[in-house]
């Protein structure tokens, strides 16, 4: 918990396209600017919304001139933006207009209580790390993106698979068949990489793990790796391979590309309410560890 | 759905050391006598309910005489009585003291209303499977068991693993170093073998699976034989190991000692309400393909 | 083991596109023509490796003409030939020009020795099941397909996930978010759903399996169904979401499409050298439960 | 690659109860003290190999007086020794005398010339991490223990399962019911932890992961958390239950007992020769992505 902070300038930013979402983002925008704080509003909201008495400003202005942002909407919101935000390390509140998410985790209902004060200095703060990609072909990097999820090489739906190879910090690790790898940070652990098997990575933890989609060897395992790895994944077989962002952003690959994967320089402050836990949240949205109510000897 | 059945002398069977279970047992009672069903209540469970206006069968008494047996209590008890009942082709319905399980299917609240409709006809029958294991010990069988569930093949917790080589039909299929092994009906399928990452069989399949526990090779898989499959498992390294059908009877093992398991000869006729599904089942007890609203591109 | 066999006609088939492939097949042509066999070449491979000497046949003249067939090349030579010839119960042999496969199980060196011995009457015979599908868009039948190995669902490498509800003889199983979901026949279990982390069904199971691909609820698991389930698969959301057989044909998908899924009434006889042991294939293809040297106390 | 470090006195480590090992042992003792380092034997290792020629010391001793060790034996020698030698930072060389281990990585055959190299100064060298563990009972520490693989609790093999309620820094985790539970470093994820379906970690990862044994829930996973997590593992059911650490101590607990994990502030470092690659160990001992030749769609 810190208390205390200087929060001075607030940006808002709403999820595009979402019916709605006016009255909270106007009412929120009233309830923290009449208690002194200056509000700003992120362009393209304040355009959808029709916003006029706040200052509508783009994403390098709002990194410029405000403390702290507050998003609303799904998880999927707080990726994009935070992405864009990431070099200015700007805090991000996630407040969820919908089902709560890992990282929007304040309900609608409760953000009049919670947001102020966390404006006022009471929150959890977490840094979230991202993934920096870039996608180097015949020598020359022809890409380059930010993940806060995950970094996907997938193949098509058409086509067998994929065969990669991945070396890591310049030392060949493996040659892979399967239907793709995904490189994940924590925050990402908990999305695509876990359908694929992959493990939990806590918030805090210093590194990524690369995991397997469908790989044809039975004897394969996700890996963890330090945040210093450089990741090269090198597409040596198969057709129509792609490689996606945070499933935001795709490329079509070509054989002999290569995506090399590192951690960014930039991370993501994100704040939580003082008493948060990242484990209720896996609980609530993972039915982690819910017990079924099995034919065994608990049960005779 | 059959309908139309000649069901006349109803057993009723409780969980044994069950506080608060006469009360129930004593009304179905009331009410399947007053239908016009002979009752009769099995030995032990008279004794310790104190119900003395109906006759106190031994299992092989009501094998004899009963058309159908009402079992109140959990699986376990359904296993249990299960197992000693399958000579006798006895029908079983149960009814859950406690939560629903995956064969005792009916509640409390719904008993009085569902077991006559059963009683008069309108039920569905399923057929489960048995597995028979001897264990054989210098060429010479040593015990003999029943399993409805499961024969678990396992090392103590003090040891380091068990060396298990499994045949099939007289074909060597493998060695294995792992924790154990589990050799699941159908019926057990949803059992232990399930936290052991087995796969799920449907009740009617005519087979039953072989799945490692905590086995050392990253290459193993569980493996589904067809139902006449023999399957000789033979102690060949490992301290302290024993065997266990459906968790109610242990067995300590030595070194050669080889258990063969087999399909049982019995079956085990269940019956349940009609419009029972065993994939609601699944899902309401597994919490089977429940989704957890992660952050990916569904929620933007 | 049956011995007696009276085949007479031999139809010899290989791999199209196959440089080298002359030698082994006329080579194998002639040693059987001069054992008195009458030999027939599948009219595509005829043309392929020019041989004039003997009939040129299609498939459906085999089916009707030929006693067993000689199927040279590799496992996916196999299916799509099985599939085709299905109807005409016409067992095969499988000799594998490459790797060994699962079903083309004898080696190059091997097939002077072998072939005769298994014409002669001396082999294993194994009758391997089929799926037949059909896709229904708007009530009607669109598309028909047989696969040997699986029927798979999947979403393409752009797009998010699919949405597929999942029935068994009419009773509602699951709706699932996914990659995609495989139906595989004891034969496919060792392709691509095993791949997916499905289990292991042996030849002879009366069986077939359902596998998730990179599920999103954790709490999934493959289920084995028995051989005369019907299985339908509709598509309730995801863009771009295809269905393939054996991946050999693809069909792009609709909102709302059904994917009937069957056990077909064919099955595929294939034969195998007496002393077969389908364990030892699985030990040899997929380092089944080999045994790494672990840092654990049987290592001191 | 370190070079130029200023070994001086080496001492040797062998396995213990191990016929044959005197020749090995004696053979480097005279090759590097002839290279003019003084050359020393732990005390337990000279009496069983009936060395006189070199002073033969304790664990302690060695701490104090050596500046590197060489052990001869498996990978657990180097556990049982590393644990012993920790608080002393001794770094450590690992010969393995039988098959290579993950970190006894030096076979017999090249120890001969790679051992000197490796204490004339080139070497890699790498910090393993350990676990402190300690038992409390009625809220007094009853056992305290090091782990270099990993901390195990876990049910009997007479018992039905573990009942484990787990927190983090103080946050409740979860319940988890279970055969028990693996808290292991990055050298201990590629040992117990790797059957029980556990992620690998890098040796260089600042963390350790936690991973169930046959879990009864299915929406379970694997998590990794930071190095100074503090992990408390509160008995909460089940009989019979007993941890162990690296599998080379077994304490037995009872209901209520909490074993706190923490990371050691100790590290073990561990040497390498030049070239070496953790990778290579993985693959060449796991098989790790090893591909099956399946029956897919590259085979045709």
């Amino acid at each position: 918990m810190e208390i205390g902070s200087q929060f001075k300038t607030v940006a808002l930013v709403g999820r595009t396209n979402t019916p709605g979402i006016e009255a909270p983002l106007t009412s929120l925008a009233e309830l923290i600017a009449g208690q002194g704080f200056e509000v700003v509003f992120e362009a393209q909201t304040a355009k959808e919304v029709g916003v006029t008495r706040y200052p509508a400003l783009s994403t390098a202005e709002i990194g410029a001139r405000a403390d702290v942002a507050v998003v609303l909407g799904g998880d999927g919101t707080m990726l994009g933006f935070g992405r864009q935000l990431a070099p200015y390390k700007t805090p991000l509140i996630g407040v969820n207009h919908g089902r709560l998410g890992f990282i929007t985790d304040i309900s609608l209902a409760q953000m009049h209580e919670l947001v102020p004060q966390m404006l006022g200095g009471s929150f959890e703060r977490e840094e979230r790390s991202l993934l920096e990609a870039r996608i180097v072909r015949g020598g020359k990097p022809i890409y380059h993106a930010l993940a806060f999820n995950d970094v996907v090489v997938n193949r098509s739906g058409f086509s067998g698979m994929t065969e990669l190879r991945v070396s890591v910090d310049g030392h060949f690790m493996y040659d892979q068949r399967s239907d793709g790898l995904i490189v994940a940070t924590p925050t990402g652990s908990t999305a695509y990489a876990l359908s694929a098997a992959g493990p939990i990575l806590h918030p805090e933890l210093q590194g990524f793990v690369l995991v397997p989609i469908a790989p044809h060897s039975l004897s394969n395992r996700p890996i963890v790796l330090p945040d210093d790895s450089k990741v090269d994944i090198q597409i040596i077989g198969g057709r129509d391979v792609n490689v996606n962002f945070d499933m935001q952003s795709f490329t079509a690959l070509e054989l002999n590309d290569t995506i090399e994967v590192r951690r960014s320089r930039h991370t993501v402050p994100v704040l939580h309410p003082v008493g948060y836990s990242h484990f209720a949240t896996l609980r609530k949205k993972l039915h982690w560890h819910e017990h079924p109510s099995q034919a065994d000897a608990s049960n005779p």
